[in-house]
């Protein structure tokens, strides 16, 4: 126990000036440590890390509430996955006690709809089969900054969204393990084992969604997340994994895994994220917020303050498909008037993936708006156009998601 | 700023205690957070981690010392890139104060060897192109434990080494923005930019490492490291990235990048990572250790104590070929008598890149020896002995990485 650290007075200055916040108290918020780079540990105009999520990287995402939590757009990087430490957060419920990730081999999941239902360990998952898959999880509302009509919910900009690795079991060999899936059912329902607040319905609150049952061909029981054990905050021990369907479907502390004849009944599914007309509410007759479609955005030069160097630039960014893989990317100068062909940087992880494009590009001095066009390779072309909806779901616009930059 | 942590009473009294901790002033070691997974935060038998690297997780590494940090072995993911706060740490001297991550973009190299040399800064790099490159990186005396005649410097297993996604600007390109390199450049010679300690002779400490110069087809000036600016303690702001060599020639501080018709005669290069004879010393006469070449082990079940339960159990590990891809993997679970095809699991990031590759078996009751043998695709398979040497480089003997396990 002879290890002393090496002189770097400042980083253990930092580290320090945090533990003594942390030790005084200060709204139960632990110092948050830097699990990548060294800037400074305070980005302006946040709000400090939750407790549960003190790891996650301050000077990398806007704080918004507890359980809202987002990417900054100059933070994203260009190495394909997004890091832990930076992916968003939005919980729909409090996570449950960290109790069920201290002996996660022991969480069990229901698997019901099939001709041997059974629960299963993930001591019992992680036997059966090991597959990975890369991935974009994005919140339903993303780009919800962008609608002019401020909808209620989380005025998310481009940061509710990530690149990420999981690693568990496809849901088709444990499905098969257990007979297969029982004749007539249209659905795969997973439920979330959040502990449900007292006094109310829990149809009202309980996090269970149901996707086509033709989602299972590429769905995972999933352990691992980007290379190591589900954080709590991110659905461990064990999180449905739905490729291609927004963030919700995915659902976190998975504890009942169902094929079903109908969609569930809770609220969330019935009533939440549901593409209503503007001014509306969401009820069971409006199409449900699910498929992802094809988007992307430009994350720098010039995403942190809008300032950047006249002359040579890389324009960078990231595009996806949804349920496609994306085949082009387009990139403009001055706001959409004129379009140059993007270069896709780094490997291909796979059609649910994003890819990181680029532009070589000589920027004047002057004011620029920089805009991403993606194609999938369904042959979709990312709008100009949001569709307005009333919850501020699935905006897509490239001309929203426009970055507006000053070269000097 | 009214921001309220949800009720995690363990988490936080775990964060609590490491700040109380750390606020007491034990010995200047930070408390580390834990950048996922929420498993207890201290492991048996492992020092504490130094200040500069709290940031790392804990419970996934072995601290030998404060400049030598390796991976467990049961910590290994399998989502193909190793999350930064699990990568190994070997460093040989100390890193320049943390004051150079500040202003990261301010950094500068100097380019010498090329036509027109000259001064580039990381802002101006950054202007000139963008890659990604992933790529395994590995200390030449990984697997020096396993040397039964106990070579001096620090016992790695299979931890002190990790693949990695490095963006960067290729080092090609940037030779021929300087107009090329000058003829009769016979290496490409990088030079670390440590503060240097005072007294010495800089030649004997000094870290600066030739490799030849055909290695700069792929190598990379690299200034993010998994999708964040390269933490100061891997060699940010800006890191050598030489593709298929071992860690000492990626130049961490990177401050000369230089074609040269000679290898450098620091010490390091002269007299350090030579393959003598067992019991000899290194000189200049002996061999450089710097390509990597093909290698392959298990990661899993049982590295974590090495019991399994018995029955079906699905065999995992990681495989690479140095400056070729892995073309195959064989997996035995006897020790080597029986050899049987492993299955490549997830996307391939290229040929520098390891691979994750499984087994399904079934493992009754009793004790085994798993092995893993993989095979380039230049078509060498990586032998059974290690090819002893004083330093105990180069292990890549798949005899000495076979995991002894117990079912039950």
């Amino acid at each position: 126990m002879n290890s002393q650290p090496t002189s770097h007075p400042r980083r253990r200055l930092l580290a320090g000036s945090g533990a003594a916040l942390a030790a005084a108290g200060l709204g139960g918020l632990a110092p948050a440590a830097r699990a990548a780079g060294d800037t400074p540990a305070a980005a302006a105009g946040t709000k400090p890390l939750p407790g549960y999520v003190a790891w996650k990287d301050p000077a990398s995402v806007i704080v918004h509430s507890t359980t809202t939590i987002e990417t900054r757009r100059g933070s994203f990087g260009t190495g394909v996955l997004t890091p832990s430490e930076q992916l968003y957060i939005r919980n729909n419920l409090p996570a449950p006690d960290a109790s069920v990730v201290a002996d996660r081999d022991a969480w069990e999941v229901e698997i019901a709809g099939v001709k041997n239902p059974r629960r299963l360990s993930v001591r019992e998952l992680k036997s059966m089969g090991l597959e990975t898959l890369a991935m974009v999880l994005q919140c339903s509302g993303n780009g919800r900054g962008y609608f002019p009509s401020k909808p209620s919910g989380t005025p998310w900009q481009v940061g509710a969204a990530g690149c990420v690795m999981w690693s568990g079991v496809p849901v088709r060999w444990v499905a098969d393990a257990l007979g297969g899936v029982a004749g007539g059912m249209a659905f795969m329902t997973g439920t979330g084992g959040e502990k449900l607040p007292e006094g109310l319905d829990p149809k009202t609150v309980i996090v269970e969604r149901s996707v086509p049952v033709a989602a299972m061909a590429d769905a995972m029981l999933a352990w691992e997340m980007n290379g190591a054990p589900i954080p709590l905050a991110h659905g461990g021990p064990l999180r449905l994994i739905v490729p291609g369907y927004t963030g919700v479907n995915n659902i976190k502390y998975v504890k009942r895994l169902a094929f079903t004849a109908a969609e569930t009944d809770a609220r969330i599914m019935s009533h939440g994220y549901r593409l209503s007309p503007p001014g509306g509410k969401g009820d069971p007759s409006q199409p449900s917020v699910q498929e992802m479609s094809v988007k992307s955005w430009i994350n720098g030069p010039g995403a942190d303050g809008g300032t950047v160097k006249a002359g040579l630039v890389q324009v960078h960014g990231v595009a996806f498909g949804g349920l496609h893989g994306v085949s082009r990317v387009e990139v403009s100068l001055d706001g959409g008037k004129r379009w140059h062909e993007a270069r896709f940087v780094g490997p291909d992880l796979g059609r649910y993936a994003w890819r990181q494009f680029v532009l070589s590009a000589q920027l004047p001095p002057g004011a620029h708006v920089l805009a991403s066009r993606a194609t999938d390779s369904a042959g979709n072309v990312q709008p100009e156009q949001r569709a307005e909806n009333a919850g501020g779901y699935n905006n897509t616009s490239w001309a929203d998601h426009a970055l507006k930059v000053v070269a000097a």
